[in-house]
């Protein structure tokens, strides 16, 4: 079966992150989408609570970080956002999405492209902290068969990646990173998609 | 008993879909409805968790790419939208219903018509990625007993159409897709459905 | 006991419908009443999803064919709407009251009266389609010792009541009908209830 | 225990009900209170799903029948309505607290006074009629000893009161209605309680 | 274990009540906090259904009693209201915390100082009458030990206080109220506490 | 495992508590983020009921207690709170959080830095006592562990420490308190942080 195949980075907020299952690991697409509203956030794709929990994080931490990322904060109060996580009747849960998510929320904010061929897995914290994950072996051999290039991992699974063989990590570059801050500079590119969404705000009120 | 006959395209919003069910395929319908109000979003007739996702899904697929469609988006937010799908007793879910749904909502914002003696079934993404769906068999049988004519799928199901004899697929036209525009143009005329609603809305706000 | 005594149509709003239970068929009367409000919909009497949903379809029908009854659209806006089904603490679900209760909207918001000695059953769809109910021949029974003259059914329920015999089904007059407009043709008539509310309405925005 | 002692007509919306237990009749007091708010209904003391429909239903048709009391729609929508029924911890439920409930709403929002040693038992419907309910000898001997001389009941409860003994009845005098406005006949007297409530009410705009 | 030593009434809303659990009597602490919002009323301390319910009362019963008490109506609209029962792990339910919580909110709408060295336990109705309850034994034992002097109960309460030997009494003043302006009359002193919050109010609108 | 490493104190909000876990104490961050918004509080890190009702209470407090504090009470209203306590898939609950709530809250509103190397555990109450809490030996080894040098306890935990043997508790500075305020005055330094937010805030409206 095919779904795991790497689908290109033509797209805002497709982000690509890894799974463990009970049957091994899988890659999973995190999708982003803006519409016009009034800051709504909807979840859906079967996740759990605390899959809902990273997701609001994401979205808290990228709130209070909008600057330095240059995201007109009047977006989160004129559009609402919808996160989707194919396959739809798949139950997921668990924390290790949240770099993920964010990553693909910060796309679809600034419609900046994501980095090709990059895949990532990785709790994080309000504070932008990255926490390492389980399953480290599983996702790699999943994000090999998916064509996978580069993977973002917390700095504490480095060791996780050394217990494996060569053979299985060998054409992967990784990344280990700390903070928010060094996945998005690893993830998001300088250029836009094609027909990036431009954004209609209301003039701000007087301060 | 012949609820399951195909039944025309006077009405917008009215799509054929093709379910799956422990005793063999049948078709559904799924009716949309927009009254004057302010955005609001019911689901009827019974459906399941992921089911009500994949019209929520659905639903911000369309307000984001609806300049390609030309939806004025004000419709979004000053009508009310209500999906039904009857017979409103009998439990469904599932994700398969997902094209049929968008193709449902495209209709009614549009007041399109949908082409004649057509069914479909198919996930869809939050990004407009067409997935495969199972149960292709008993839904091209029950498709053939209720005077269907052309069928849309996504083009991952093309193997399991050709695992099919033949003689039951005779006399049916397929069409496989990768993305919901390719759903759009084969399903929407380019005619209105007679008596089309002339949308109410308000002045949009200087911005 | 008499509670199923036939009772009337003086009030706007009180409609007549069978209901089928595990000791045979019965009478009910779905009952609306408007309030000023903000539009907001109150159900009442133990009713189960499957009925709320069938009330939600009801009224949602009626809004987007509000036109075609002379009903303004501000009073789906500007007014409450409460349907409660007597007894109180009897549980009561499923599809079949889909008609009395679009019926019993329609009557209070137009404040026409209802046929006299009428009852009727039946599913509606958001389209406006009526499908057939079950239990045809308790129902009837219960409709004749109710007093009841005429009968509302979906034309797929001929046949059950063609199998029932003659002597059970005399003197009762059968309407079936395909289309919702055809079961208000015959349920409401021309003229108002005495008292019939005037509408209070806030004048119309510029649009 | 002397709770059941009759507690006299000094405050407006405390209206005396009667109730069965598995240990015999009873009776129960409905208490109301109007505080200045926007128009929310909150229900307190244990009350089960039916009895909270019933609140709901007898202040539908108080407020669709408001003209007829001399009672200013904009109470509705500018005082909070609060329903108590003590004692606080013991659950209840069933519908026959319909006429107690709202003539307790029909005092409160009137300020008219209860009529002095009455209790009532009856299940109320949307257009205002009163049905028959159980325990009526169990609720009468209950009256009784809590010195009730006036008890208002349905019609269709004479047959059960005439089944009892004449010793157990005398001295009790019976109403016997079919209608809400009959209830409220016997129930509220002309003259306003002392201190009554001087509503404050926004001035209408215009219409 | 010293939690039970009674701790002044330097602060407004902080009212000692009396309570009983499977070990024998206690004293609790309701806290009460005011700070500037819309109105909104928060629970917490793990309270049962019947205890939220009691406070929800308390509050009504205040908001429709203000006048007599001296609180402007628009401290009920323009400040939020928190009520606490420490321990915050501790489940606790019944509704004999009743007149302790309408006491404790009298006090901080007033600013008022409660009488030192008082406890009470009490259920409240919507009308103000203070009913009685149990545990009156365990109760008076748990509030010697905590030094409380005087305590206010319902006066049916008066013979379970009368059964109990004069020994575990002695040096304890009951007050036995019948209505709440009689447990504000005791509890509530006349003098402010320091640092009484001002409140901030807008003006009223033109009535 | 290196998580219970101590991390610094560069940014508000950030607070260290101690566990207590069935293997064990631990060490646990609290994080408070505020962004633009509209006074929304968001929980987050699968807290369980009486962790939540912690953060309200602190929230309550901190609400009522600005002015000491020099918040500007319009941050309250717009801008929203969001607490997550890593890691979140970890199910926690309990009252022990709440000085650590609080003091994580007192921070990023006054974006004071918090002392270096200190941790805290302890119940508060809305009125703003600190109450002793389980488990001090083993949060104690917790603290140590993570390179903690001072931690705040309530006075009535005092006992539980000397019980402790020195050699456990040498090179720890312990602060024993008795209400929030001495809370503050041991965790809140002088200084803001680096990037300090700037409040952007509405003109207040005439009073
Ligand atoms: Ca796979
Ligand atoms: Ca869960
Ligand atoms: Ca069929
Ligand atoms: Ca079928
Ligand atoms: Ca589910
Ligand atoms: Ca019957
Ligand atoms: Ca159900
Ligand atoms: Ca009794
Ligand atoms: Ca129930
Ligand atoms: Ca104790
Ligand atoms: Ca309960
Ligand atoms: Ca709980």
């Amino acid at each position: 079966f095919d779904k795991d195949l790497y689908e290109g980075n033509e797209m805002a907020g497709v982000v690509t992150g890894l799974a463990w299952t009970p049957v091994g690991g899988d890659i999973l697409f995190i999708e982003s989408n803006l519409s016009r509203g009034k800051g709504v956030l909807t979840l859906s794709g079967q996740l759990g609570d605390v899959m809902k929990e990273s997701a609001m994080t994401a979205l808290s931490y990228l709130k209070s970080n909008s600057d330095s990322l240059n995201i007109d904060y009047r977006i989160f109060q004129h559009y609402d956002l919808h996160i989707h996580v194919p396959q739809g009747a798949v139950p997921k849960d668990g924390p290790s999405a949240g770099i993920t998510m964010l990553t693909s929320m910060a796309s679809i904010f600034t419609q900046r492209k994501i980095k090709n061929n990059l895949a990532m897995t990785g709790e994080i914290t309000l504070r932008g902290k990255v926490l390492p994950v389980g399953g480290i072996k599983e996702k790699i051999l999943a994000a090999k068969r998916a064509n996978i290039k580069e993977i973002i991992l917390c700095y504490k699974n480095q060791k996780d990646v050394e217990e494996i063989g060569e053979e299985y990590t060998k054409g992967l570059k990784f990344h280990y990173v700390d903070l928010v801050p060094e996945v998005l500079e690893v993830a998001l590119l300088k250029t836009k998609v094609d027909n990036a969404i431009e954004f209609i705000l209301p003039k701000p009120k007087d301060e």
